[in-house]
């Protein structure tokens, strides 16, 4: 059977002060009204029913997960105890669904993108899906570039091996670390890369083989926590073993060595929505180039964003200046200076001013 | 006996979103960790003890200013229906002292200004309050220019009429609207001019009649408020009739007519704080030029005024800002355009966002 794994790990310092260690950003209702992860899962509900939608999230939000994914039976929220990057959380995620499923196939999505046409991707994963459980193999959903981004690895697209319905399905050549400016123009002109998504398909036993083959430390682990799986000790377990896992991730831990590695060239929008100003091209912008959200008065401003949660933000006569205000916090930095909000983040955590993470 | 009376009506918009309608400019701690009223209380409090200490105030604050000075008796508390200005409440506020005290004479201190060398301070006051109860007239203080100020309105100095204690007092030839930049400059360059403190002395008979003789109008109605006091009509008679006394400043509408009207030239440090930047002139900066009151992050800003009232904020690779965050409300503008912040509140005016005002 079919089922989905949403990824909702992120720490989302990105987007403080509106994100915290406890209210990541797939919490936040960045791009609509409901928040990424809600909306996340609402996208592939109607491919994959809510007893086949897990999510794999860090224990501090597992609860508020459950609150804000209501529809899933309770023990389909896997809480992490700590963070082990995306390589554990595949496996562990693998393994439990083979205790449920032994023919369990799968689709892995970030808990935190956007997309908007919505049918279009669900065409598209159920053709990803249908290919991993015909032919096998690790698949990963590439997106076709739109322009020559630096924010995001790339994929080189190998040779088409097969077209499942009217998808065409490559042979995966590489993972491409960012690059600059330079080469990312050099792959947008050369037409054989993909943005790296982060989404994937592949039968769980699929990706336990590899596991196994790669990462036989991962693999052992996993097999202790899948042992515990459903008796009194799987919490205990689970505490015990899991923050020791090794540290890699699914891309270049386990996909680029894999023995049969599939990308799927997709066309829909997407976004990663990695930054403020990331979260400012998604979104409307008013004919002076401003984007708000919330209760905003602006006077003569310029491609500034805005983001006021729960709080009333005025701004006069400033220009490409991102604004984002909380009750108990308020960012205010240049649009080019954004990524710099994870230095306020380590300067917070470096005062002990643990109210504010 | 001597007197003081502290004018506390300001609507305070310039300071937003620190300032509201019942938490005006007086009721907030903004250059020390005590409200500005109560700093003004504690100033005056050496030279005229709380028996004879009164404050004029919105009727909105009256609460909040019985319990920022608990030690004044309760009905030294004036309540304003609604401000009509400065005539009208000097004019109630001799009333009412002439009720208590049929010698009165007084000190009349707005409640929202910045002093600190405060021995200077009081001597000036003690020699301007002996000097109005030796010879009567009107006496304005006027701050001797520090620099060529285009936001204060000017006092012009007429000949020396006498010397009381160290403190030579002079005729005052006019009052001077604000003046442009070039004026200015000439006006420092002539040394024939003082800045308009607000700040007067008078008996209270002797302001009184100069009311009499040119507001006849305002002269009626604070007999008809003047009759009514101490009896159970009081409350309503104040309702009735101080809302439609005659609407005029004191410096325009009494001291620029009066038949005698004295100067006396002080040289105390002093701000009228009229706005954000004002206040930064007075608070400390760092090396950068950087200001900041409350919990503030700062990554590589210059020339920065931040003032987080109870939130934390933080700001990166920003100049000659201001920024100014409360629980509901944010306001970001450059220095040089904060006096627009009134056409902030103007506008939440017109949106019905009450609750912001």
């Amino acid at each position: 059977m079919l089922h989905a794994v949403i990824m909702a790990g992120g720490s989302g310092t990105r987007f403080w002060p509106a994100s915290r260690e406890n209210r990541p950003k797939q919490m936040l209702a960045l791009a609509s009204d409901r928040p990424l992860l809600r909306v996340t899962a609402d996208r592939i509900l109607p491919l994959v029913p809510a007893d086949r939608l897990w999510v794999v999230t860090a224990a501090s939000t597992a609860e508020a997960t459950r609150a804000l994914l209501g529809e899933l039976p309770a023990d389909h929220i896997l809480a992490e105890p700590t963070g082990r990057d995306t390589a554990a959380c595949v496996a562990y995620a693998a393994r439990v669904l083979l205790e449920n499923d032994p023919d369990a196939h799968c689709l892995v999505l970030p808990a935190d993108h956007v997309i908007c046409d919505e049918d279009r991707f669900r065409s598209a994963m159920a053709a990803g899906a249908a290919a991993v459980e015909a032919h096998g193999g690790l698949l990963t959903f590439g997106i076709k570039p739109s322009h020559a981004e630096t924010g995001y690895g790339y994929l080189r697209l190998g040779a088409e091996a097969f077209v499942q319905s009217e998808w065409p399905i490559h042979n995966l050549e590489q993972f491409v670390e960012k690059p600059d400016k330079e080469t990312a123009i050099a792959y947008l002109a050369d037409g054989g890369y993909l943005w790296n998504s982060g989404m994937f398909a592949w039968r769980a036993t699929d990706l336990l083989a590899e596991v196994r083959r790669q990462l036989p430390l991962l693999f052992d682990g996993i097999g202790v926590i899948g042992d515990a799986l459903k008796t009194p000790a799987e919490r205990e377990v689970l505490d015990e073993i899991y923050p020791r896992l090794p540290r890699t991730s699914v891309d270049f831990g386990i996909m680029e060595s894999a023995r049969q590695c599939w990308t799927m060239p997709v066309d829909f929008d997407w976004s990663d929505v990695g930054s403020w100003p990331a979260l400012a091209e998604i979104l409307a912008a008013d004919d002076r180039g401003n984007t708000a959200r919330g209760r905003t008065i602006d006077l003569d401003s310029q491609n500034t964003i805005v983001v006021g949660d729960g709080v009333a933000v005025a701004i006069i006569g400033v220009n490409d200046l991102v604004v984002v205000a909380t009750p108990d916090a308020v960012l205010v930095v240049p649009k080019d200076d954004a990524q710099r909000v994870k230095e306020v983040v380590d300067t917070i955590r470096e005062r002990g001013w643990n109210d504010l993470l």
